[in-house]
């Protein structure tokens, strides 16, 4: 018997679409909040000897822990012959150190809970700085999907003369692989300290650029200062209005709007969060990582 | 060295009043959102050694459940000789039964998780129906403080000619504990079956209540449907407008002002959930309990 695929809210489009590239049935799972602001969950679909893969992005992941919880801890009551999550974002890497004294790691505190309950984890370009692997906090077998092969597609589909920007030295390793798989060069916009408080941002041999598109990606938007600032060395360096394009489209509060007004050409996200962006699809990337974790024929 | 309390945002006064009882230091807590929705904890007090004590009310849980575990789990990477949880307010007790299929006892679940993290609990009235006890699901000692006392003090020193009423046969015991306590009489209203489809709530014995003062009390008003259906039994036969009396004030939604609207003369709530209609501490009952669960003089 093959998997089955499960939506948690939101996630209906990408569980669709893993549907329809797997052809794995897609189940019906009931969530919704009682008024006094408990989860309710109920699957309305046989799960009892099946392999059960929950689809659940976790962007603001408070809110959206305790139904995904439940909808694990169900399927398993349930007779569920394994309980599979795919995040395509996954939260709380970014707290993978002490900073400063009380502080936790919560990164591993989220581990612990998702690996109590899950068996196994598909997700795509978890950010990854402090923990190399996902296996140092993850206890359960996870896979890490790349989005660049999309992101690159894409590019190469969509723009003319394209120039890949990373907007940060961290982001360097990142956007030389999008501008590989699209076949154009890459920049990394470089700091030049002057002085302890005279810093500025470059874009280097700006001359060499002029007549190519600048494209500025970068793995996650959230508050979008670090895409801002890099539109604003880009403009101020004389190049054409750039493109965005971002991996995760958290745009927390105002700022895609705040992006928007930046002087950018237009702005693109992979669908791993859903957004008004969302134009580049990566359910063709997930579907393979799937098909080796459920060990089933894809 | 004495346990020291930390309040969840939320719960400072109750933390306060319990710092204040026992003579135990107030720890400082930061909880804050990142931008993106994620939960940031850090302890601003030395926990090192300690005994901990997080208070927590678990209504509308699910927003609130992540920084609390967050918290437990950095005080025990931080050396606390024990985390302990109190939580005036329990949630998920009432998903205590599979009612159709594909559900879960999510109460189990619930628990689990707290058990997995914390090393004791202190909570006021969980709705126990089908589980009896606590310790079915919870695998961590746990202590259940009883509101009566409270609510029976409050009206005997603040309702002249009390007359205790329990809104359906469930609050039964709860309303004659209330009563006894406050030395006044109780009834419950009585379901009177005609037929099928004709059932109607009396109030027995309505003439010898005349002149009563009728205090409705429930464990859960949520969205306050069984109090303000009660407050209408006891208006048609005849009585004065009542008290409503409610351990744990949820009002969900416009639930509040639905019940002042119903013919009630006013409202009271224990503070085991902050809320405008609060006037029954219940602090000096948790007091004892948490001087118990940590083994410490209170």
């Amino acid at each position: 018997m093959t998997p089955i695929l499960f939506a948690l809210p939101g996630n209906e489009a990408m569980t669709a679409q893993l549907s329809a590239l797997s052809g794995w049935e897609q189940g019906s799972l009931q969530v919704r909040r009682f008024p006094d602001g408990e989860s309710y969950v109920r699957y309305h679909s046989e799960v009892k000897g099946r392999q059960v893969v929950l689809v659940c992005t976790l962007d603001r992941p408070d809110d959206r822990f305790m139904p995904m919880y439940f909808a694990a801890s169900i399927a398993r009551d349930l007779g569920a012959a394994s309980v599979g999550l795919v995040a395509p974002y996954l939260a709380y890497m970014r707290h993978d150190a002490i900073f400063n004294p009380g502080e936790g790691i919560t990164s591993a505190h989220f581990a612990r809970l998702v690996s109590g309950v899950f068996h196994w984890m598909v997700t795509i370009d978890p950010h990854l700085h402090r923990h190399h692997d996902l296996a140092e906090i993850y206890t359960i077998p996870t896979r890490v999907v790349r989005a660049a092969p999309a992101i690159s597609q894409w590019i190469a589909a969509n723009v003319p003369q394209p120039l890949v920007i990373g907007p940060d030295s961290e982001s360097e390793q990142w956007a030389a692989e999008v501008a590989r798989g699209a076949g154009c060069p890459c920049i990394v916009l470089e700091k030049i300290r002057r002085g302890d408080h005279d810093v500025e941002v470059s874009v280097p041999d700006t001359e060499r650029w002029l007549h190519h598109t600048p494209v500025i990606v970068d793995d996650i938007a959230s508050t979008a200062r670090t895409m801002i600032a890099a539109v604003g060395h880009v403009r101020k360096a004389g190049l054409p209005p750039p493109l965005c394009v971002a991996v995760h489209p958290l745009f927390a509060g105002s700022a895609f709007e705040d992006l928007q007004a930046s002087g950018v050409a237009s702005t693109a996200s992979c669908d791993t969060v859903p957004h008004s962006s969302n134009a580049i699809p990566v359910a063709s990337l997930l579907a393979p990582a799937l098909a080796d974790m459920t060990g089933a024929a894809a």
